[in-house]
């Protein structure tokens, strides 16, 4: 991983806990599987703890791994730096994908609560009038009692936006093909088409896996079905929105964004979007960061554990399930 | 209540409620108890369903009311229409408030989570400098996984937070005078003193109520104990805070605040909390507005029908409640 990921993971209490499962060089981070100061411990190395930054482990850089028998991962995706070689090799791999999606649940939970109410609208008059807003007249039809939301995707992180949602007055429509109406009914969201998500939902939250089918899977015509007003909120990847078609629908008025990723990544410099008042765009801050590191830091813990008493992970991923995840 | 008012609790399907369990004249809005329009339904009525603008129920407009035996309240608080010659009438008295407490108890979890994610301060600095922005740089020290929230007052609103607050991965602690250790820690907090929630917090939630003895429980003092970077949130009212002082602390950048109420509750237009960057103003809005009065429309039409059919209230009010609720 990258050292300055390495530092940000890794706590005094975080660094115990390592130190205490594996035999390991707490000051060794390793960046590049040819670096001639890690060919040692990578030629005994049985585990690797992974982190944001590590470069693709490919046949090449497993050969220089003959002991490595498992890949621990403290972050959510693998995509990047895991291999067919790994599969091929016969590797475990686990990730922390579950503490990964804790925040971008939250982040859209409060967007949710936020965007119903028309909260950051409200603020937004009152700061310009400085003076008395009616708060009937500011919040119009505005409102949390019986809102719909769609969720697209019953993806880790869909999953745990439909257990935060629970407890709120809301009607719950969940998007995803691999997903019936009874298993949408246990997780507290009816089970309907994009289209009729769309078209029903005042508030629709994305978290689809970026994949070339899941492409601009909200495009032009789509957007369109949205009602006058509702909110879209994108917290998994810029390319599963049309940009260009959003950004028309924004700037018109007609609809409202709360937008954590966006294509391209950063936004041109010109870009209507950074500042619409119906619009609030973060910089891909939703996942994990700050104290939020250490949440993932300690699961990939978790799993290292399990791995040293011969456990199964919690947290296993397969290489058959990496084609349709994030 | 006054005509908006009504036009905002019932929709058609409220009236027809309202219709189904009582003999009434959906057209008669009573604002004056002595306006003679009113005479001859006040004079039969025996429940009377009010809301926001009902004038105090005095002992001359209750001899109005010969037949009265209970009121119904489409709100959260009653003070301002109950007064003691409705107790010593012996009516009994219900009301909305468990369901005014949800939209504010939702506010509060949004303020939470994007106060703790740094989401606002994030959003500002993207729209800034409209160009890339490291995300670990600009949360910094930030996220939700195991900050200390302190909650002030166990009230109606509190104790909702309270149960929101569930979920996260959050140490909650609570001062209310009235509240046990036991019964915090069933709550899912820590019973502490104000100064210890004061010191120990990175955010603090006011839901305690209005009284004399609350007026600026957050003084000059109390908020000096807040660490620096903690966020204060008041949904409450804005006099449990010194805003003075609070204007000094947030004008130096050592604290952070999101403000539905303040004192004065339209503040000057040339108040700094407009436009400072740390602080998050809105105008009285968490309360109940758009679709979520309908939710005390259908709240006081339960306790309605509870009358109807000789139950006692579910939010029922007590005389000597009054005193130490908002």
């Amino acid at each position: 991983m990258d050292a300055p990921v390495r530092r940000a993971l890794f706590d005094a209490a975080a660094l115990d806990r390592l130190t205490r499962v594996a035999e390991t060089d707490p000051a060794l981070v390793v960046r590049d599987f040819a670096d001639p100061a890690a060919a040692a411990a990578l030629a005994e190395a049985e585990a690797l703890f992974t982190g944001w930054g590590c470069p693709p482990l490919t046949a090449g850089a497993l050969e220089r791994m003959p002991r490595l028998r498992t890949v621990v991962h403290a972050a959510g995706s693998v995509k990047h730096h895991i291999t067919d070689a790994c599969w091929e090799r016969g590797l475990t791999v686990a990730s922390a994908a579950d503490a990964n999606a804790v925040p971008v649940a939250e982040y859209t939970i409060a967007a949710i609560l936020f965007s119903g109410k028309r909260v950051l609208h409200a603020a937004r008059v009152y700061r310009e009038r400085r003076s008395r807003v009616s708060p009937i007249e500011v919040i119009g039809a505005g409102g949390n009692y019986r809102r719909t939301v769609g969720v697209v995707g019953a993806s880790r992180i869909g999953r745990r936006v439909l257990e935060l949602l629970r407890p709120y007055d809301l009607r719950v429509l969940l998007y995803d093909p691999y997903v019936d109406a009874e298993e949408a009914a246990r997780l507290g969201a009816r089970s309907v088409s994009l289209d009729t998500l769309a078209l029903s939902s005042d508030i629709v939250t994305i978290h689809a896996p970026q994949l070339p089918e899941t492409r601009h899977l909200f495009d032009r015509a789509r957007l369109a079905l949205l009602a006058d007003g509702a909110t879209l909120i994108n917290t998994a990847r810029g390319s599963l929105v049309d940009t260009a078609a959003l950004t028309e629908e924004l700037v018109s008025g007609r609809l409202n964004a709360v937008l954590d990723v966006t294509d391209p990544e950063v936004l041109p410099s010109d870009s209507p979007l950074y500042d619409l008042p119906n619009v609030l765009l973060t910089p891909h801050i939703a996942g994990s960061l700050g104290n939020e590191l250490h949440r993932m830091t300690h699961a990939a813990l978790d799993e290292l554990e399990r791995y040293a008493r011969g456990l199964p992970y919690a947290s296993g991923v397969r290489a058959e399930e990496l084609s349709r995840m994030a």
